[in-house]
This record gives C-alpha cells, structure tokens and sequence, in this order.
C-alpha cells in the first residue's frame, strides 16, 4: 500500500509569517504524496471587522451568514491558499491549491437549520470525497492545498471546519493508501499537565485517553480534536499524530495508533 | 489533432449574476475539452474603496501595489473563481479552478519596473505555460477554469490581464490541439459603424483589419484586442471569434482565422 501525509496547520501559524514560513520549508521537505490543509488564522474576521460586517454568535457559535461566507471564501480560497501556494512553489513543491468545489473534490450537505441555523456551514461525509480526484492529482506529482470551503452540488459554496477537512480527507484516502494525520497547532503535544508544556504524551491510546477525560486531564478544545482523530483512526487512518507547527517532521509530538 | 476551446469572459458579465448565469449555461454546453479565463469585474475596485484602498494611477494606468494585489488575490482567486467553479459543477462541468501558481501553470516575470513601475504585475511567456499539467487535466475530464493571477516562481503572485492569459494558454495549447479561441464580452464583434450595433464583421482577415484600422473604422480598445488575436493566429491558434456573452456557441461574432 503506497503512504500519504495529511498535514493540517492551524490559523495561529497562518497569522505570523516567521513562523509560517518556517513550516512551508518543513512541509516542503516531507516526502510525497501529501495533502496540506490549512485554516483561516483572523484575516478573515478583521476583513469582517473592516468592511463593517459584524459576526453573528448563537450561543457563542458564529454563524456563517452569506457576508461571513463571502469573506471565508476571498481570504481561505483566495488571499491565503494562493499564498501558501505561491511559496510552495518556490520551494519546488508543486502545490495546486483546492476548495470543495473544484474538481467536486470535497461534496458537502448544509448543516440542517435546526436545533440552531449555522447559516452557510457544510459537513462532510468522509464516502463523499473525490478520492479518484485527488489519487489522480498526487498520480501527477502534485500537492493538494486545501482551504476549508466546500460546496453543495447546486451551485453554493460552505464553509467547514478545517479539522473536519483534514480528518475527513484522511479517511477517504485510507482505502488506497497508509495514510497518516498531522494536526500542526500551537501546543507540543497532549499534555499530561496543562501547566508544564514540557509534560508530552508522546503515544496515547484509546483507553488511557478515556481515563484522563474522564479525570478531567484532558479537557477543553483538546477533547473535540481527540475524540475526532480516535474517530479517524477507527476509520482506517494508520496513525495521527498532533504537534507544534514548528516540529512537524521532528517526529514530536502526540501519537495515536 | 485534438481540438480545445478557450474561453476569456469578461468583468461586465461576471458583475451581473443573470448575465452570468445565463453565460455559464452556454459555456456548460461547450464540448469539452475547454478551458475558461475570466476577468475581474468591479469587485476588486469596489473592495478596495471598501476598504479605503486608493487606486494608484500613473499615465492613466492602473498600478498594482501590495494592496491591490490582495484585493486582486481575494477577488479574483477567491471569491469569483470559486463562485463559477460551484455553478459549473452545478451543471454538471467538472470545473477546477486554478491561478498561475496552482500546479506551476502560469509562470511570470515580474514587468520591468522602467520606464513605469507597474508594481506586481506579471507579463507571460507561452512557452513558460505548463501544458503538460493543462493536458493531464484535460484527460481528466476536468475543465480548468483560470483567474488572471499568476506568479514570479519566487513565491510571489502577479497580477495580469486576463486577455493575455487567454490568448497565451490557447498560443501554448496550439503545440498539442487545434485551439479555438473565443472572446465574450460586451458588444456583439467587431463593428464597421461604430454607431450600429448589427454592423458586425463576420469574417475579418489580417489586410481587411489593417485597412480599417488606418481608416479609423476600428479604433480604441478593439485595436488592442485585435492585435492581441491576430498575433496569436500567427503563433498557431487555429481560430479566434470576439463575440458578445450571450452569443457564445451561437456561430455569431467576428470570427478571425
């Protein structure tokens, strides 16, 4: 079975271009085939802060009306994927940057309006991902960059979670491939202890997981990220691992397998 | 010789979403292969006052500075690439959308910055154009639909007008289809009265063109296009046709060959 990378870098690395840049180089020497996807960092809220279009929360989720799309899809398909592109290509990587749509790559249904209408949001169905599409695409030596915006088949375009994104591609692609999951972010790994950045779980299964959830160890956004990558791995994907952007490739980090 | 058309749409339809509808209908309906190049529209300008952006002249010239770029990045890359890109696979035209840097498609040089410093502007050499990649899409039964910006290699993007993308991909696609190229825009063809729309010339040859040119007959923006069309006739496009977007596929227009 041939091995795939998917590697997914968070807003925070997105907004500083230090640091950035420094992980394009890293990207850039991980061998291929890989996939890159990318999230938004605050361009895309200071763009809505600028044009005067104020962001809609529901209990404390923001909504993505049709003005916060518009914007999604200028700065996450436009402004930072032909970015990262663009700097990909001067590292002789050969980056064609992808939103959902082009291709059909990514299918997506709009999230029903009830209990709560989060506007123009998208979930994935893993099954639904042009995996012929992209084994095509990599066949060629190119290297998928994915924003997180898909489209519904009828002409509108979604915005969805990039962690949803990467997790999503990873299974899809796991039926031709080993693939392996990198979540790049600002932490060094799962901590055992929230206080000292230096306490790594450098390999954590599913059990031991349960019990340092359960005894509120592990808490907080880190919980959603690890339910959805034991989730991937239950799923096919080979082997997850979650990192600081600025040690992928460094085999640090958090491993789930 | 496989046969390909190439289709340039300009910014008045793509501002007027019945218009663009209606023209994306038409171009759906093209037998593949096609490839599709699409202008900017008002938006870009209209972001740019938006967001307090003041627009550059020199000698009547727009230039394109770092914050035009950005404008030109998210507008034409994101937003309006992304948008036709969905209303393709709407119906059923496997589109995919690309810039210069996606896949290395469109290489550029940065225009030398005497005697006018245009800024990140990027002139194209057709025999730069990754053709290889456009042919494997092709085969792929994708139809890349292309914005005007392009990039240096460098890891910079480059903004460049959309009617030289046009007529240097089907320049650089000539080597392996016979390429039709087609011009949409506002007027119906070229017109021997100015002041009547239906004076359209059917058919325009080299001589005939050069006569009415130095007659004044044809002047102003038409000249530029036309000389654009009859160079790239010379360097190997089969066929060139400058008709109005509600045309296309009507065998209507100026057909130059």
């Amino acid at each position: 079975m041939k091995s795939l990378t998917v590697i997914k870098i968070g807003g925070g690395v997105i907004d500083d271009t230090v640091a950035l840049d420094g992980f394009l180089d890293r990207f850039a020497a991980v061998a291929e085939p890989k996939i890159l996807v990318h999230g938004g960092g605050r361009a895309a809220s200071e763009m809505s802060k600028k044009l005067g279009h104020e962001t809609t929360m529901i209990d404390g989720r923001r909504i993505t009306d049709a003005g916060t799309l518009k914007v999604a899809v200028m700065i996450y398909a436009g402004l930072i994927n032909k970015t990262i592109v663009a700097r990909l290509q001067k590292r002789g990587c050969n980056a064609i940057g992808i939103s959902g749509a082009d291709g059909n790559a990514i299918p997506a249904a709009r999230r029903p309006s009830a209990p709560i209408d989060f506007g123009y949001v998208g979930d994935v169905d893993p099954a639904a991902i042009n995996t012929a599409l992209l084994g095509r695409l990599l066949d060629c030596g190119l290297t998928p960059v994915f924003c997180a915006i898909t489209h519904d088949g009828g002409g509108g375009l979604l915005n969805t979670n990039a962690d949803t994104i990467a997790s999503s591609l990873a299974i899809a692609m796991s039926q031709e491939y080993a693939v392996r999951l990198v979540f790049c972010f600002e932490k060094h790994g799962v901590l055992c202890d929230s206080a000292d950045e230096r306490s790594i779980i450098a390999a954590l299964e599913k059990t031991e997981y349960e019990t340092l959830k359960a005894a509120g160890v592990i808490g907080g956004g880190m919980t959603a990220k690890l339910d959805n990558a034991f989730a991937a791995l239950e799923q096919g994907v080979s082997e997850i691992t979650i990192t600081h952007a600025s040690e992928l490739g460094a085999e640090s980090g958090t491993t789930i397998k």
